[in-house]
Formats: C-alpha cells, sequence, structure tokens
C-alpha cells in the first residue's frame, strides 16, 4: 500500500485573516488524502531569511518525496519567477527569491522548473495571493497525480535567485586558523544563530585544540550547550542545525549582542 | 474508497492553554479518521467580525461536505444559541452570533438547525467551554455517522443573527458613480479590507474609466497590486476575498489610514 | 481495520524557527501514518507550569493509546532524564522535570520508564535538540511498531520529578470551611487558573450554602459563567478544567489581581 502524499507549508502568513486555511483548502480538495504538516506561518513578514532558515531546519527530517510549499514573497504580482525544485530526493515549490536555495543551500539542486502550465494553476490568478492560486494549487496539482515535469520548462539552478553568500572569511597563518562570520538571525529563545558552519571548526581545529569564540569582540565560552555554563552567561556551541550558535543561559543574546553581531572563531595551531 | 472527513476550526483560543487541543480531542476520539486542519486560533479574543473573515477567506476552497467548526462567543454560558448551518455544500457549526452568517454572507443559506440533541453534545456540559462540550462535540457526533437533521429543530435563516450590514452607500448621477465605504478590519499586513467589494466597482465602471479612490480623503492610485507602485507608496486593489483593499507597499496601511478608514471610490460616467 | 496511531505535540518551541517541522519529519519518517496534533506550540519559554496546564486541559479528551510528546526543557543537556510514563491509558514522553507529572496529577501512574535504549533514539543526538533526536524519535519509533517497555529501564513513579505542592489549606471551625490557594497562571484570556479545586469546594459546602470567595481581600462574586456578570465585573466559577477560576468580563482579572493572587473561598457551617 502506498503511504498517503506528504507536504509541508512555510509561510509568512500567520493563521489569522484565514490566507493558510485557503491554501490547505485548494490542496485538500484536489487531493483529499494529502497529510499537510505546518512547518511554520510565523515567519515575519517578507522575511526571506527567516523563512529560509525555518524550512532548512525541517525539510531534510521528512521523508522522500515530501513536497514542500514555502511562500515569502514580497515580489508577488511582479516578475519574480514561481519554480519548482528537486533536491535531496525532496520537492520545493515557492517563489524564485532565494528563499528555497537558502534553504536547501549545501544540497545538490536535481532539477528547477518555471510553474507555468496553467492547469497547474488556479484557471483565474489573483494578483496578490499566489500561496493560494499557484503554489498551494500546483502542490496540490502534483499531489493528485501529475509528474514534476509536467509544470513547466527547466531553469538551470544557477539561474535561479540565491541569498547573498555569508560564507565566513577564513585566515591561516602560523598561529593558527581565524574564522570570522557574523550572526545571521535571532531564534525564538534570543540565540544567535551565526554564519560558521560547525564542520568549518572541525577542519580548523587540531587534535587537542579549543577554539577560542569572541561575539563583538567579547571572549565567549565555547561549550556544548547552554547547560554547560550558569545562568546569565554565554555561551557559544554547534546548534542543532550545524551552525555555530551564541546563546546566554535563561537570556537572550540576541539582546545583549544585536542580531548582527560579528563572529570570530580562533583556532590555535 | 470514501475519503476521510474533513473538518476545519476557527477560534480566538490561542493554542497555549490547550483547550484547542480538547476540542480536538474530542473529534479524534469520536472519529478516528478525521482529518482536522486549523484555519486559526489567532482570531483576537471576542472578536467576531475578525473570526468571520478568516473563515470566509477560507472555507469555499475546501471539498463540499467539510464541516467548519467555529468558535469565537463572547456570550458562551448565555442563552445564544449553538447552531448548525448549511450552505454552498458545507456544514458550518458554532454560535449564533453572526460569526456563521457573516463567513458565507452572499451564499444562500440552505438549512439552519439548533444543536439541543443531548446526544450530540457532551454528557456533562461546561458553562464556560461550548468550544469543546458543544461545537467540537457535536461536530465529532456528525462525523461518526449521524446526519445533521438529527442535531435539533429548524431555525429560519433570517431568523439567525447576522452581522451588521456594512453595504457601501452608492451615489449616481451625471457625473458618475460614487460608493462610498468603509476599512472593516486590517490583516496580519496592515493592509485595510475595506466593505466595497470589486464587482461593484466593475458594474459602476464604464469600458475604459479607472477608478478614483479615496481614503480619508486622500487620493490613493487603484492598481492590480502592492507591486504596482513604489516602496512607501499607497494603493488600492480587489484582494484575493474580492474586497477593496489598501496597502502600503512595505508599511501597513491600518497605522496610516486607521482601522476603520473611510474609502470613497468614484467612477467617472 | 485498525486506527492511524495518534500522537500530540506540546512545546514551548514556537513554529517560527522550524524546530517543531523538524520533529514532525521524525515522526513521519518512521511512521507515515501518524496522525499528528498540535496541543501547542507557544508555552512561554522554559514555563513548565504552563506547559502542564496546556497538556492536562488536553490530553484526557484524546482515545486510549494516544502517545503525548511534551517537550519543555530548561534541563536539556544536562542529566536530567528523559522518561516515558504511562497514565489513564495514554503514553507521555518528555523530559523528567515535573512536565509530564504536573499534567496528570490525580491521575494514577501505571509506569514510567528511562527512555535509554539507543535504538529509540537518533543516530546522532545533539546536546541541544532533545525534542527532536529523542523525544520525537522515541515517539515515532514507538509508533512504528515497538512496545514501550523496550525503550528503558523503570522508574518507580514517585522517583520521577513531581512539581511543586500547590495543594490549598483547608481549615475548618465550628463556622465553617475557608480554603486558601493562589492563582497558578493566567490563560489566554487573562482568566486566572486557581490551585484551588471545584470538588473541594463542593465537598465543604453544605446543602445551600453559596462560597463566598475573595481574591487578594476583594470579594469577588461567585457563579456558573463570566455572562453571569456584568462587564468589568469580575467572577469566580468552577472552570472547564476543574479548577476555581477568576475573570473579569470583557477584562483580564491578570492584570488587575496580578497572575499569582491570594484566592480564599469560604464556605459557612
Amino acid at each position: 500500500m502506498e503511504n498517503d502524499p506528504i507536504i509541508t507549508l512555510t509561510t509568512d502568513f500567520g493563521t489569522r485573516d484565514g490566507y493558510v486555511g485557503a491554501m490547505i483548502g485548494v490542496i485538500v480538495r484536489q487531493c483529499p488524502t494529502a497529510r499537510i504538516f505546518t512547518i511554520t506561518h510565523d515567519v515575519k513578514p517578507q522575511d526571506i531569511i527567516g523563512g529560509s532558515w525555518a524550512l532548512r531546519n525541517a525539510w531534510r527530517w521528512f521523508p522522500r518525496e515530501t513536497i514542500h510549499v514555502a511562500v515569502v514573497d514580497p515580489g508577488v504580482g511582479t516578475d519574480r519567477r514561481p519554480v519548482l525544485v528537486r533536491a535531496g530526493g525532496h520537492t520545493f515549490i515557492g517563489p524564485d527569491n532565494g528563499l528555497i536555495t537558502g534553504a536547501i543551500a549545501g544540497t545538490m539542486i536535481d532539477v528547477a522548473r518555471v510553474i507555468e502550465n496553467p492547469k497547474a494553476r488556479a484557471p483565474e490568478t489573483s494578483a496578490t495571493f499566489h500561496g493560494r492560486d499557484i503554489f498551494a494549487w500546483a502542490a496540490g496539482w502534483l499531489l493528485c497525480g501529475h509528474e514534476w515535469p509536467a509544470v513547466g520548462g527547466p531553469i538551470r539552478p544557477h539561474n535561479l535567485v540565491h541569498p547573498p553568500d555569508e560564507s565566513p572569511r577564513v585566515r591561516k597563518d602560523k598561529r593558527g586558523t581565524s574564522i570570522q562570520g557574523r550572526a545571521l538571525l535571532a531564534d525564538r529563545f534570543g540565540n544567535l544563530i551565526t554564519s560558521i558552519f560547525g564542520t568549518l571548526i572541525d577542519e580548523a581545529m587540531g587534535p587537542r585544540s579549543i577554539p577560542e569564540v569572541r561575539v563583538n569582540g567579547t571572549p565567549v565560552r565555547f561549550g556544548r550547550t547552554f547547560g554547560d555554563v550558569d545562568e546569565g552567561e554565554s555561551i557559544a556551541y554547534v546548534g542543532s542545525g550545524g551552525q555555530l550558535e551564541i546563546a546566554i543561559n535563561g537570556g537572550s543574546a540576541a539582546e545583549v549582542f544585536g542580531s548582527a553581531a560579528s563572529v570570530v572563531v580562533s583556532v590555535a595551531a
């Protein structure tokens, strides 16, 4: 027996206005067996980076062939393209504005398509609500038996809109390695998520070295989790998403350091 | 094979206190195959108009025979009636206070019933939580094989509580047509939703005329979407729900104009 | 035909960061037929009492054999134990910090186990996100065919962490009975939930007596629901969860009395 198709939703719509309900209705009406799960509807309005962050944390844990619909779409009604992207065995549907490419950064994009087949969209497409009329519609259309190549013509992956490069700068000299990055955003707990991946620190680290971390120039202890320091103390650790995070036990690192704080990790040679 | 029954929830309960969880449990225990979708639990406490707005945006996109449970219920524990309403092939369950009738305004009501059959309600009904003990209970009871006429005696549709009439005033003279309405509420993005339907503007419009829109007396450009104006500029357009909306690209029209702003649309003859 | 397994989630993660999405993915990937329902993700960060309150309001309404995953976990990464608890025919999974024991207070605990079987957890367990790597993982693992004793060794129920005792003080003398308790928390509507159960008031009440209620020394009318008093007036009533609640019709009792107000109920002999 085949399993019911699984679909996730990531938007900045909130739920208060019923817009998300309309998207769910559009999917369910086309595919009554769809299992629809919310990743979030609480992305800050038009915060593409925050939307990518939420989707990145969640998508890889779902089974292959899950369809992820993601809509944070300041350009709705302009000529930005609606796209379908395949990566890691999952399908992503949303506007071509860096939201999806940011969420799957590090995973090879197998294929991308413009969503342009009129049958994959609502018969009448509003200018303001592509979440319902294009993205949810296309997802429902795919779920009920159509194959993704039918949505429209191919796009070369490098022609998709990608988010700005936030790769940290790495300097190596005789004294060791220094990795310079920054906080990209704060999570709900006020923890800062940085641009520095734990794998990069691992590569730089010698067998017994412990990295030194400075946030806005202030030394911050490197540990495993905020349970490792006393209440009120700050700590840097590799978070559950693989990136270096800065937290204050029982407090908000975002308030203390700012949500775009500079972060430098140094490892002695 | 028949599809699993579909049910939606619209409340002002938030989720923090577990009240919605209790409603879901009541439904699932009676009907384990129920597919339950949230439209919203974030209606402002006791904001019947806001609840109607959310439900109106969502319900028609669901398949026929969906049951929509809607609970924004300042009168819980008083003698306001719990009702079941059938319209457009959908079933609505909630308090008789304008919440449902507001959501389905424009769709003919086929039938309405009081929910009074003791079997359709919890054996012990609390005075404060009819969302759980009457509305969710009745929905679960219907889903697991009972027919809606069994819930209780009929009500004439015009005897249901209806929201106040917000129809705009239309004036026609030699110079053209003027439609005077107002903002009814603001959505999460600060866009104002007005009482003026796009269909009314269409009727008034001559073949090549462009409507003039004034919000609190200030001219606002009429367009297709907020992408049509520069950042910081305001725009009026027919929104995804069919009503004229006022938005400010990258800003909040509700903050600038107030959430009950007067709105006048004029079309030259 | 057996029903699909049912699982509920109660966390303080919010949804904004995608952490809940990761938990859902972990469950669905192991058990694609799981029906996952949100009780809440809006518990105030690290508010164990608030999390217990939400779960207590909801869990008993679900069918037996539901699995409730609850994660409000200030001690993540320390040596607090991950546990599975069976009570009332339901299964609870979460940290051993009073969250679960608070939610099921009054229901006999049949069995408790440490979650320590490596197969019931993620192959690599992060130090900061046990919601995903232990609690959701164990739930998915159980759903897909494993029995709960397999998660790990038994714990005596009284060795679980229990929340502080908030039992009200009861004094009886010739004049009658007085019950002294306090507000434990405020719900979304600003209603105060107290430590005094209605059953305790019932026991103290004579056949025709009406209890006198004082909140911070101020008399508050005892009634059935906030519909019983005029707008702006305060009222005490036994809420849908069985506890005495204090509300102000159309206002916030929490703002007026404070969220830890003293509450005394007196019943004349």
